[in-house]
Order: C-alpha cells, then structure tokens, then sequence
C-alpha cells in the first residue's frame, strides 16, 4: 500500500515514484512484472499521466523495463543493500582552537580592508553590463590587467604588456600553472634554503626534483646555484622568505647573466615588496632582464586582503603561447566580480592610496613592535629581519628553552610562529607578526611574549 | 648635473636617487667615489638627510657600497647594459573574434543571473563582519559547506556531511585538487570515451597513465573497465559527457560493487545534473555507495554562473586526513565576499527558486530548439542527445559535407561546437547550445544554421 498524501506539498508524481522505488528495492525480484498505469491511476486515484511519469524516473534510472505492449519489469539486479537511506544530520558547528594573541606573520588587520569603499565599488560594478551567463578570460579580465601592468610597470619597475599577465587566485595558484606550463622544458629547480615551503611541495606533486641552495649574506649563492645544473629557480630577490635578505644589484646581474648564459628561466617572487617601511621598495629583477628570462610573481594578498584570493604572474614572452595552449583560455581563475571591482578600485586611483595609507598602518606597528622588543627582550634578542612585510624575526643570543617558549606559549594562548616549520631549512627564527594587530595589541602580547621569553632564558645575557 | 626641481610631485630624495642610479650607470666605474653628503646638499640646496635617504635606497639596492668614514663607493659591477629603461606604451585593447550566433553549450544567458538579487545580498554581506585581514578556511567557510551539504543531500540523494566538502574555483581545480591527493595511491585513471577533455589533461600534467574506457547504452563499458586493471575511473553517470547516456542503477550498482571489490575509487562528476528536463534528476551514485569509495563534484557554473567560479567535491571520509595534511588549510580557494554571498542565497531559499525558474527557462529554450530543428533539419539529421543540459546534439543522417559546415559557418559569422574537439574520442556531434540565446535567437540562429546546414547534404534525404 503506497502512502500517497493528495494534500503534501511534493507533486503527486514524485510521491509515487519514491514510494514504487522503494517498493521494488525491498519486495521485487528481477522480471517481476509492476501494475499497469491503468491499475494504479485508479487504485491510488490519480491521473494515468501520474502514474506514467513515476514510471518514466523508474526507467531513466534504470530500476524497471519497459517491455513489449507497455508493459513495466524490473531490471534483474538485486537493490537491497543500497536500499537503506538513512536521514542525515548535518553538524553545524566546526571546532575551533581560540588564541588571545595570535602572531600570524602574513595577516593584516581587519580595520586596514576599506570595506565602505569597496562595498561602493561592487555596487557600481554591479550596475554595469556584466555577464555572469558565460566563461571569461582564462587570462582575467583585460582591464583588470591593464591597471596591473601599469602598477608594477610604475612602481616596480617591471617591463610588460597586459597581454603577458595571468590573474591567478592566489600564489599556490599562479605557481602551480606556472610549474605545470614549463615542465616539458625544465625537470629540475633550484631554490632558496631556507625557502618558501609551498614552492616546494607544488614542484615536488608535479614530478620536478628540488634542489635547495643556501643563502649568504647577498641572498642565494650563486656559485652553488651554477654548480646544481639547475636551469630553473625560484627566488624572492627583494625581501627574502624567511631570512628577509635583499640581493643587491651586482647579483641580480649576475643572476640574469647567468640565465642568458645557460637559457635558464628565474621565477621571481615579489610577494610583499609594497611593505618597505626604511626605504623605498626594491624595484624588480625582472625590469632589469633584456632577454625574457623572468616570470614574475606578485600577489594582493599582503597589501590589500587576503581574503580576495587575487595574485597575478607576468610570463616572458616566449611563454606566452605556451600558456595558451595548455590551458583554456575561456575559462578564468578569479570571479568575474572580484576582478571588475578590484580594476575599478586601482583605475580609480584608490590603490596608490591604499599603499600609502596601508605603509604608513603598518611602519607604526612594526616600529612599535620593534622597539618593545628591544625594550622588553633587549640584549638577550637579536633582531634577523625587520624594515619590511607584516613581521619581525627574532632570535634569543643566549642560551635558550625553545621547548619550554611553546609550552607556555600553548599554556598563554598565544600563537607563535617559527621560520624553520614553514621553510624547510636548518635556520630558525620566531615570526613575530604585527600587521593582524592593532597598537594596544601590540603592547598586550609583546608584554606577554616577553614575559614568557624571560622564562625560557637558560643564562643571563652579557652586560651591554 | 643632476635634474631636481624643488617643485616637482616626486619627493627630493626619490628624484635625487633616480638622478643619481642613471648617473652610476652610465659614467662611474667599480669603486669610484661617490660626493660626500654634505658636497650634494650645498650643490643641490637640499638637506643632508635627503641625500642620506637617496645614498640609503643605492645602498640596500647594491650599487654603493658604505666604508669607513662614511664614504660611498660604486660597487665593483658593470651595469651599463641594464641601464636603459625605456618608457613602456601599454595596449589598451584585445582583439576579439566576433560571431553572429555562438552556439556555445555551456552558456547561459545574461538575463538568467539574478542580478539585482546578489547585489541586494552581496551589500548585507558586506555590512557583516568579514574579516578581510586574514586568510579563510582552506576547505571553505563552513556556513557555505552546511548549505550546499543539505542541497545535494536533499536533490542529488548523496550522503555527506559539511566537513567533507571543498568549496574550489570551478571544476578543473576541483579536479586536480583531488589528482593532487591521491597520486601516492592510484597511478593510472580510467575515464570514459568519449569524455571530457579537461579530465585527460589535469590527470596527464601530473604524471598519471590515463585509459580510455568505451561506452554502450548504459555509458561506461564495465567489463572493459574491469580488464583495464585501474582502480581509480572517472564518470558522469547522470549525463554523460559528451554523449548524453544515463547510467542505469543496475550497472551503478554493479560499479559500486566493483569499487568495492577492489578497494578503488570513483570519481562522479555530476556538472549539470540541476538541468534535466523531462525527468527529474537522476539521483547521485555517491548516494548509493556505503564503502566510501566515491568522490562527487559539483559546480554553480550550470546552473548559476560560470563567471562565480565556485564548484565543490565531496570526499569520501577516508580521504579528508589526506586532504588536511597535504594542503594548507588556512588558504582557501575561492574569494570570502563570493562564499559568504553565496552562502546567502542559499540559506534564504534563493537557489531553490532559482533552480525553478532556471530549469523551466531553459526547458522553454530546449524544446523551442528542438522543434525547430526537427522541423527544418526534419530527416536529414539525427538527435543524439537532448531533454537535459545546455545543448542538444545532433549528426546528420545521409552523407554530409563537414568540412564545408565548417567554412559556411565560419564566413556567416555562427561558432560551432563539435563533440571530438573537446573528447578526445571518435564520436562527433554538433553541440547546439541553447542556453546563452533567448528564444527569438534561437529562431534565427537556426534559421541561418538550416539554410548552411542544407548546403552540406550531398544526398537527398530517403523520404518518410
């Protein structure tokens, strides 16, 4: 007997098609023969076309037949055990450690997204004549593209055309493309030790062997790298990932002799060079290549939100067909309303602001963060890195409790960060970020950070 | 002589760096000795702290070098061959091919977007407190994840809760996500043939060996999937990709037990199963599986808009420590403005209407197509598949002149869609696309396709 309920507000057709199903499941065997549409229609009282459309599911699933003379058998297939469907409940909350200070080196803060404008500019967008009926650019958008290139053009001294731009959702994203596009020519890279751990893990999950080459004092060390046989590397010229190390300009040239020299390719990875705090930004290395042998990498995620999921990759000419033929040029990266707005937002002239405004943010926290540090840890600290991005690296020069620092950073609630987890290296240092807080933060958690770093010294620092 | 004008936007000791760089560049040699600070400020009527900012910049950059007594010299570096920078013109338009009618069979028209609707929902969004500073769940926001979790558990029959679910940038970064996983296990991809390209690709890039298997009436041939030792297929058993065909439940299940039996896994892709005409939509294989064997994709590109780029995978349990420890679980994928306005429409009812009004749209659409092609094609031609999708696909049924549809098409300005091109298999259909027309399109788009189509008979149709 079907349960088959005129008033409910499922159609009387879908009603009897879940209740003939699992009618079939639990009593049926194979080739047994179901009612005719005749029968049902008038022992259930509804319309023969009803009972015709619960069949028609029944059969495009493939549980009956449909024989000669119309008559309906099941399929000779035993369903019970795929029968029970059990309801499901959804869990609607997901577990979360809580941190009263959390010092996430890559984080801006909340205040420091501007929210009311931007909220303004995806309204004009959104009057505008977009097309959410079709694919876009697989490149982005074009316009989009245009401000970008004018940007780096300006201030970092990139040379490019547009049409050399791919907008990616993010530096895995343009990174991942990028390994994926030079693979036929290049089996093998080289890059920085310490280093950024994600370069390594994308060009590891493509097949690529990974040679790591050590730093000095100019950044990598170019002799180690001509000795690898590498003809691909991965840097970050401008501020090193982790050691914050810049390569002055006698190595870059001789970085971009050695490429022209041995037709090599330099993936250039200029991730926050905005956030320069001393002195202006570096400009880049791929400006000062004549022999399209840069791809660079830049990103919105330091300077503006990382929440847009918004990076962007320059490729050398030579590259560019490459790219086209490998992957769908109709089918883009980013969504289109994320791209249209963030072109008006730099057309518009807000993202020089933005850079300015967000410099200015950010040099205050870092110099507060700084000398707290200093005044707080003072000799027993030495500082590795710091006039640049959204963290301060610090190491103890005395004898120290590294274990002891997490435990009681766990047992504080402070989320603590350390170069060696995220650069594959041998080099330490504590990642003390500063840009997710505000300036009271700042104080709170360097007092204390610093009361805990006292604990852990295992001697006392040498008088000044 | 150095250019500084006191007058100019350019802060005097970025002008005075700029004078000075071309300067080195161009006239000095290795350990030349550049003026003392106090020389420049006098020459130029500047204060020494400009020239100090200028020098710094020259330092941190590498082309100075600071000794003892405060003197600067020029590094020991040629730079004369990377000192021209020429001001770079940027072309302000892409050239674009331009058609009457493009018969595109994944579009949907500009007008089934609801425009007014997101924007309404995006500004709520933007007035809640989206933390913009910070990076988001890697897998999603989790509100998005318990929304999209009940839809496919209500409408597509699968079981899953939200903690399985990845929210990715549309359907090939779902997919090669997932390829990326599981590499360590499976290392030869079974897919269907004809199938989707796409697939062949993402696989092939990371090194998988990739096995065509062929399809009958009831899609992907089972025995020969047996016999091809993979334990790892990709299928689209509700629509076929490219031929239409529905998997039956009885060879479903039969997959199932397969997977089952050999502790391998399926990976369903269920694109554009919301659209389907004149049955309801074949609930998911996902649904019918208790071993955890397969992995579901979905995607809003069908049904909402391409241009969103968000598509989810359901992983099987025993996959999800795999996913958490392989990639970065505080990155997500997708932008969070996007995520939580999706979020929105869904949890307000937004998309279920949606779906109504867009499947009854599209119905409309459908059926005005193929009327008009039965009734000017009439025998002459074949319907491969229909009643589902964004496209019927046709083949003509007497000798026909191919190559000439193509010439005729290209020189009346109408883009066509074949399905070789993007399977990589022997089977060929034209891909007529609906969705991105309105009706009245639609009437002259096949109008001018039946006048070339008619051009390309080179044999009269047997009469009825």
């Amino acid at each position: 007997m079907y349960n088959i309920n005129q008033n409910n507000k499922t159609p009387l057709h879908i009603q009897l098609y879940h209740e003939i199903k699992k009618d079939i499941i639990e009593n049926y065997k194979a080739n047994d023969k179901l009612p005719s549409l005749r029968k049902l229609a008038l022992e259930y009282n509804v319309s023969k076309n009803t009972v015709e459309s619960a069949y028609s599911q029944l059969l495009v699933e493939g549980y009956i037949h449909n024989n000669y003379k119309s008559a309906y058998t099941v399929t000779d297939m035993i369903f019970g055990e795929f029968g029970v469907i059990k309801p499901i409940n959804i869990t609607k909350e997901e577990p979360k450690e809580q941190y009263l200070y959390d010092f996430f080196p890559a984080r801006l803060s909340k205040d420091s997204f501007p929210l009311k404008l931007w909220k303004r500019l995806l309204n004009k967008v959104m009057e505008e004549t977009l097309d959410f009926g079709a694919y876009s650019s697989g490149q982005g958008e074009f316009g989009l593209r245009v401000e970008i290139a004018k940007y780096i053009i300006k201030s970092r001294g990139v040379k490019c055309q547009a049409n050399q731009i791919i907008i990616c959702s993010g530096f895995s994203d343009s990174l991942g493309l990028l390994a994926k596009m030079i693979y036929e020519k290049y089996n093998t890279l080289a890059m920085e030790n310490p280093g950024y751990h994600i370069v390594k893990k994308v060009f590891d999950s493509l097949g690529y062997k990974v040679k790591k080459i050590d730093l000095d004092k100019n950044g990598l060390k170019l002799d180690e790298l001509n000795n690898s046989q590498s003809k691909l590397v991965f840097t970050t010229p401008s501020h090193q990932y982790p050691t914050g190390v810049t390569m002055p300009i006698s190595n870059r040239l001789k970085l971009l002799s050695w490429a022209k020299d041995k037709n090599a390719l330099i993936i250039e990875d200029d991730y926050d060079s905005e956030l320069s705090y001393e002195n202006r930004p570096i400009p880049s290395l791929q400006g000062l290549d004549n022999n399209d042998r840069v791809v660079y990498l830049g990103t919105f995620s330091k300077s503006l939100s990382p929440a847009l999921r918004v990076s962007y990759m320059v490729l050398p000419n030579h590259l560019i067909p490459i790219y086209q033929n490998l992957f769908d040029v109709n089918v883009s990266r980013v969504s289109l309303i994320i791209q249209k707005t963030l072109e008006l937002f730099m057309s518009e002239g807000h993202w020089d602001r933005h850079l300015r405004k967000i410099r200015t943010l950010n040099r205050k926290k870092h110099n507060l963060m700084k000398s707290l540090l200093e005044e707080k840890l003072g000799n027993t600290m030495r500082i590795e890195s710091q006039g640049a991005g959204l963290a301060i690296l610090i190491n103890p020069v005395v004898k120290f409790d590294w274990h002891k620092l997490k435990q009681e950073a766990k047992k504080e609630k402070i989320k603590l960060y350390f170069a060696k987890e995220k650069s594959g290296g041998e080099w330490e240092a504590i990642r003390m970020g500063f840009g997710g807080f505000n300036e009271d933060e700042i104080v709170e958690a360097i007092n204390l950070f610093s009361m805990i770093w006292h604990q852990c010294l295992l001697q006392r620092p040498k008088p000044l």
